[in-house]
């Protein structure tokens, strides 16, 4: 039993696997019903469109701590270019390389495996370099809108952003809920706000993309089960609370999300004007749209969610 | 004057430069009030959702005829690695290689200059390797949801797929409205469907990808500046009919679009998925999502657009 | 037993494990020693130097049959740049995306594995996502000078490039070694000349890289080991006679070379101006340089091998 | 005049422009003649061979303060694939993308413009995206072998590594000719040991790649063109002293190389065993082998240069 006896108690409570039948690869994604999107549409009211990804360029919040995960190296392969004859119709066309887990994105299910296992069983040796990720990749999430939530834990706790080191409770969750007057339900896209994407937005990737840094406590997905969230995103780089709160015990919140519960988690996420737009408007729900860019058998991929209030 | 006054004539009655400002760089996008966000959320009616892009994988749509064009190379830079020691939670990170119009994209309005001109009048000299695009580029769309509206311009003809070179004019537009009982009006995003994707579907890169393909006239643009459409996109890998209908007159709808009137263009959407939902519904306006990935300065992005139905 | 016996026949008398040791990884290159070198230096006469390298450029010889090889990506990512402000020194400078067996190249011993098995004795499996080869490596290859030897079989044949699917046998080697006063000895570079790479130059890349194609036989490894060759390669993409003479046992001659003797191979070496420079000096043995570039791990890379003569 | 007197004297008493025609893009390479490599072959005395390269990896020299300059991003593309059915010969591949000037690399004349002008007169418009360097590309290198010279400043001022800031002057250049008794000579390519690079092996990037750094002096171009030498390279990320000599006067040395006298010229070379090997065989001349890699248009690209004793 490699991971520790606190880490299995909680994965029993939490997983999903067989619960959307043997061979399935969406996990909590399920829970996204036709009713729950129509639900989800009842809540644009003001027609505000918000973006929650940052811009994808050279200067983005990674710093080389990840082997390969690059930001984008973006460059022109022709500009102004006149293909058929002077005087004509010029075209401007780019390429670029970047990580797929290197902004604003969804990690995928086969993100992550422990003991040799993905998500419902599946194994991670089903991950090679020429197919990638066969199963539970970023092709498996498909179209995803559903009713957003934000919990501004930075907010409910009356600070800017929150300390380094801060996990984020289940408590945290609930307190900011009832603060919030909104309650995290089936089917919800949760975003959880802690502020430390400001020190990104102030130039400073340093402090930014190292630890230590708050996120997610091991104990939340207990919290996003019991509410059956569909998929949870914060705007941090690395989600959960690290260093982590098990002493050598790193990833738990990864590992419960993704390989026992098939829950859909983000990192970089640019909540600012989310929480500033959200407080404007004195409500927390919306209607979320965030469908990853679909790269057959990825591990992850950038997505450009857009909130509607 | 280097085109023909055939395409000037038609610039003159559909030039908005200066319409939104003289710094404006979002061009149709501003008819994209919150009251039609508003009124596009009524469209959700059955909760459906359908994907319109095509999968990102190097089996794509791109055969090399664009220079630096690229289909996705897409590697994994670490398989179910133990970062953190023996029997810990392991992760798998991806990266990619592809160009920001291989697959499902929106070109920016930067993507066309003509007589050394971007949209609303700025040097197309402004676009340079290292600034890329400096005005108009795919990062100055912002957060992209609309009323979406699906012309279906081959079944309207009561045809699998439209034909070699068919030029869809205005008539052909007018007529799917009709048959389909639907109206763009002031903010829409028009999907015009030809059917010619199903060459690439059914694994004929070249048949889909190479001249003759049908395509929109360079008389439509007439018809979206007439109903202010926001932003047009089809099945095609060209968007309008190539060969061009009047000799050595390459894109001029690109121009007419993207130079004269700023508005929003995209390529390759799979809208097969689309054409079926909307046939068995009995209604062809739905809430459509389509950020396209911020890349500062790109002259284009991938999008992953969804229709809410 | 996985391969068929013929292969492991040939396979027991040509192997080299252990010869130099159960830790070595550098194969046949053991065979150029100081004294080889000096020998070769005094086959510089006339100092002609001739590039053996294709051009690196998007139109190269790739087709998109091996899924990843993909020809360079060559883009500037600033042009005449002042960095230092106006009116000062501007620079210029590039990127490129690249399968590192695209080009001309070496292949490294780790680039073929049979029967979970590497060249001596190494696991196949030690070869990973992160590490890559962490044996066998083209960055185990080091500086690489030798004699070179051109074989041209097209000459020798008396025409301008063998036919289709022709196996280039022991005795072509030996044919073309009388008729061109050479001997391939301990340590030689041997480069064999088919002429196939014309169809390249002439544009003609599907001709060029699909089968059927001219190339060694799977018994000219034994030529090799007898002559104690340090290393082949050739002017195709395939290196050896494509499709294999034995059915159904593909890469027969990579898996002698590689796996078995320890004996880097080269591919998409332009010998046609070779050919021309031997037979106008009327010699065929000359100082070769041929240096991989060192990528830490890969499996393959590019070379710019120059003859001198 | 954009750039101060000072630099124009200089400019005036080294520009080779027209001297070998006026269509002439080697500059400085037309110096090593056939007698010139057949003389470097008799330098080659103990057979001794040593790499200059750095290893290319992601953990290269790069640091991120030169925009695109990418550090190697190299992924396997398969990994003992069985293309040809189970139980068959397998095979492994990659790919990689990198900044061409990121390792150890020459720069192509076209790298540097100066008052909109390149070698020998060409616009320096002439280098566009599509095109990339149409004239004094790293394509027009060709292959490149000729005596190689190491002036070991380091060694001739007794110590390890030059302090920050030490700028090169003939002065030095003539002093290490004079303790190692080797003389520079028309065709050379001179190696400028600093010592510098140990910074990088012992791995500390910023100390290597930032300023102050020593390197030549705005000086030395004086010294190679009284020399005739044919090409320059320096153990430094940037072969000039940085800061520079000039206040606001950044990289005159570039200039007067590229621009002015048409020098090839190379930077990130490892030049400590070169070191260690020359003081061991007590003699500085040997014959180098050092052609890039021959991307067209490329305005640098990596080499693998080799000194062969």
């Amino acid at each position: 039993m490699p991971l520790p006896p606190e880490f299995h108690d909680i994965a029993k409570r939490v997983n999903n696997w067989g619960r959307w039948g043997d061979a399935d690869e969406a996990g909590t994604l399920n829970l996204i019903t036709d009713d729950v999107v129509r639900a989800a549409a009842a809540t644009i009211q003001s027609g505000r469109r918000v973006p929650l990804a940052l811009p994808l360029k050279q200067d983005g919040v990674q710093t080389g701590t990840i082997p390969g995960r690059v930001n984008p190296l973006h460059t022109m392969t022709f500009i102004n270019l006149e293909m058929f004859g002077p005087d004509t119709v010029a075209t401007s066309d780019d390429a670029v390389t970047l990580g797929l887990q290197a902004g604003t994105h969804w990690d995928a299910l086969a993100h992550v495996s422990h003991s040799g296992t993905l998500y419902n069983g599946r194994p991670a040796a089903s991950i090679t370099p020429h197919t990638r990720a066969a199963h539970g990749g970023i092709d498996r999430v498909g179209p995803l809108v559903s009713r957003g939530v934000l919990l501004d834990i930075a907010r409910a706790h009356g600070t800017e952003r929150l300390s380094d080191g801060h996990a984020i409770t289940p408590d945290d969750l609930e307190r900011a809920e009832e603060q919030q007057g909104v309650r995290v339900q089936a089917g919800d896209i949760v975003l959880v706000r802690t502020g430390w994407i400001q020190h990104y937005l102030a130039g400073d990737r340093g402090s930014y993309g190292n630890m230590p840094a708050p996120g997610l406590s091991l104990h939340t997905p207990e919290f996003f089960h019991a509410r059956d969230a569909a998929a949870v995103a914060t705007d941090t780089l690395g989600l959960e609370v690290l260093p982590p709160e098990i002493d050598s015990l790193w990833l738990p919140v990864h590992a419960l999300h993704l390989v026992e519960m098939g829950l859909l988690q983000g990192q970089n996420w640019n909540l600012e004007g989310l929480s500033e737009a959200c407080a404007a408007e004195g409500r927390y729900a919306f209607f979320l749209t965030a469908t990853p860019e679909p790269f057959t058998g990825g591990t992850g991929a950038p997505v450009a969610p857009v909130a509607v209030l």
